[in-house]
């Protein structure tokens, strides 16, 4: 183990400078590594295949569960997607060395904050093995550098991946010190690299909320990461009722295993008996099971077609990532204000209303990552806001709130040019 | 002790109560509540100053030191200078409700960043009662209720000023509670109030190396602190001596006690026989103490004059807060790059050269908070930069960087304006 601690550590100092030289290059550059990236990945789509084989075959052995597999599954397709997704992250702006917030002091003394990389991202991730790519693309681009810690489910995928992206950007120019790949999966190693903080600036986890929370708990260094996700779509009583059906179907159902997925929805009771019961018939037709509260339950318990139960004290500020919501009639605006202010958790949360006051009420006094009117929550995604590929949406307030993309894995320093300027 | 703690968390819960309020208020009227602060000074003098009699008194009779006694006196003419920036940050342009980044996404969702307040700020601060008047008064501006816990030396001067802050809100209509005092000093409960995530947004510790590694290492919220600050100046071979002697005696001596004054003054050999026997003698006309390199030493030791001492290797990398500098000869801009990359903070570094591609090289390659070239490292300050007054200055790369302001005391969320928008 101490030897493998002593590799780890030269492998943070190696990511360090190497960060230290890709900091400095041209977009040109670090978009050429991108290119041949993506083109690495065609080129080696045997190899890459073949280590993904002995990698699903062990977990096949292991008794894996199949939702599990899939994501550990990758296909001459999934590669094809995920090199044309290296594409279109290169061709989003850069958005180190722009120069902003400048002036020029009474003294002369001119000053600006100047965008610039973190320095070395550690990623610390479970069993997708096309995160080795999302994440070594988007810290490069960046101008970060970046160490991989990919689940040891993995590792082969991980590693011929990671083997892709380190002749690539030194076939582009970029030092391959910059991208670093543990190949060692021992879980005491993660410890350890959660505390280098002297090489590592910042950390990111991509995972499950034990892995987040774990790597929260111990870092040394900043996390940025998804905390837990509890959404909200409240229905006031001045909505357009189609409306609301579509937009609480779609936050439900379209992708109901991801963090902007509706959890609870909050009806107001003069519109309740209206709405209810056809967003509940069109929720079942999509096996939709819905926990409800007693005054929605009344309006709903005839229709024995439906998934009901009734809603307990856990279902609210509960994270279901599947294909459940929790339901409860409100009386008023400000009774859903208190419910999501108690029970969220300050990721997207929605209203649906006809009504301009309460539109305008809702998005200023929600405090959340994004607040929406009249759409549905699944739009919170770096791709989907214009921002490009993401690394993560946060729900924490320091730094950057929502999506993770390229500007934000930056930082800014003040930079001074001065012509012999000294303070009286 | 369990009924203080009580309390505590009765106050934090006060406190997201009023914040939630006073982050919807326009700037007019959180403006009215710093001029009413500002106001309330004056007329309250004469407590205020008794409150500061009772806390100088004990605080002499406890043996405190004339520096620390100096830092916790109030006068009227001090006061005078408090109330006088208030009105300075009431002058400040409100960062709140900033709309930015935004974008009508191609299925006609409007969506942009909203600059929010962070909620509720806990200020842990040592000695000096201003900051009870300063922090609160910045926290108010920028829309974030606080918590003030002060040192208990200062216990009757923090309440009396907090007593006057909490009146003067609630005179122009901001809820009182967005302002909460501890007037318990037992330490017990700065370690409860670093547990309280679910109240309190941000921390904010004020005050030597000891209370903010305490505050960093136990809070479970995000910390906005200064940490160490070792600054460097780097006068290149190209410099104008002049400039050079100017610049490197005014960060060293202007204020020797703060975060931005020089620590380390590196030298290269083509210039260090003209220039350090110069400085040298302007130094020592101040009281400098140098601990220099044996190439320096060398150079300098013929004249008794001066007080050096050979560096040892503690001498760098170390904030010396004193009239104490040290000094090496270096060969070449990448030893001076190499030396600031493994001792300095991050803090404040300077360069002072004529030489244009190694003035920008030094600007793009040093990673700190504020890199000036030919200009003294004291500017670092938020009002010298233009921002108003600070909160402290940050050496940490998430969020802010350099001065806190009151912009870097705000976060975003984002808004989207829908009309029926689902997510294909």
């Amino acid at each position: 183990m101490e030897t493998a601690i002593k590799e780890l550590k030269e492998k943070a100092q190696a990511a360090k400078k190497g960060a230290r030289q890709l900091g400095q290059l041209s977009a040109e550059v670090k978009n050429r590594a991108l290119t041949s990236i993506s083109a690495g990945l065609n080129s080696s789509k045997d190899e890459i295949l073949a280590a993904n084989e002995i990698d699903c075959r062990e977990a096949e052995a292991s008794g894996m569960d199949a939702a599990m597999l899939d994501r550990l599954k990758l296909t001459s397709d999934r590669l094809d997607d995920i090199a044309r997704d290296v594409l279109s992250v290169a061709a989003l702006p850069d958005p180190v060395g722009e120069v902003f917030d400048v002036r020029t002091l009474p003294n002369g003394l001119l000053i600006g904050r100047k965008r610039v990389p973190f320095g070395v991202i550690g990623a610390i991730y479970e069993s997708r093995p096309n995160v080795t790519i999302d994440i070594s693309v988007l810290c490069l681009k960046s101008g970060n550098g970046v160490i991989l810690r990919g689940g040891k489910e993995a590792l082969h995928s991980n590693s011929a991946l990671a083997s892709v992206v380190q002749k690539a950007v030194i076939t582009a120019g970029v030092p391959g010190e910059a991208v670093q790949f543990i190949d060692n999966t021992d879980r005491v190693l993660v410890n350890h690299l959660l505390k280098m903080d002297s090489f590592v600036d910042l950390i990111i986890p991509r995972g499950g909320a034990e892995l987040i929370s774990f790597v929260r708990e111990n870092a040394a260094m900043p996390v940025i990461g998804a905390g837990e996700s509890v959404c909200h779509t409240y229905v006031d009583h001045n909505a357009d009722i189609n409306m609301a059906v579509e937009i609480a179907f779609n936050a439900k159902v379209q992708r109901p295993s991801v963090c902007n997925a509706l959890d609870t929805i909050l009806v107001h009771a003069d519109i309740a008996r209206s709405l209810l019961p056809v967003l509940a018939t069109k929720w079942a037709g999509a096996g939709v099971e819905m926990h409800c509260d007693e005054r929605a339950l009344s309006i709903l318990k005839a229709d024995s077609s439906l998934k009901l139960a009734p809603a307990t004290d856990d279902d609210w500020g509960r994270e279901f990532l599947a294909l459940v919501a929790a339901v409860r009639v409100v009386n008023s605006l400000d009774e859903a204000l208190e419910h999501i202010e108690k029970y969220g958790s300050g990721a997207d949360e929605a209203i649906v209303t006809e009504d301009y006051s309460t539109a305008m009420r809702f998005l200023n006094e929600v405090d959340a990552a994004c607040v929406y009117v009249n759409a549905s929550t699944r739009f919170t995604d770096g791709g989907q806001f214009g921002l490009g590929a993401e690394v993560a949406i946060s729900t924490q307030k320091m730094h950057a709130r929502g999506p993770i993309g390229l500007r934000e894995l930056t930082t800014y320093k003040w930079i001074a040019f001065g012509s012999g300027q000294v303070r009286l």
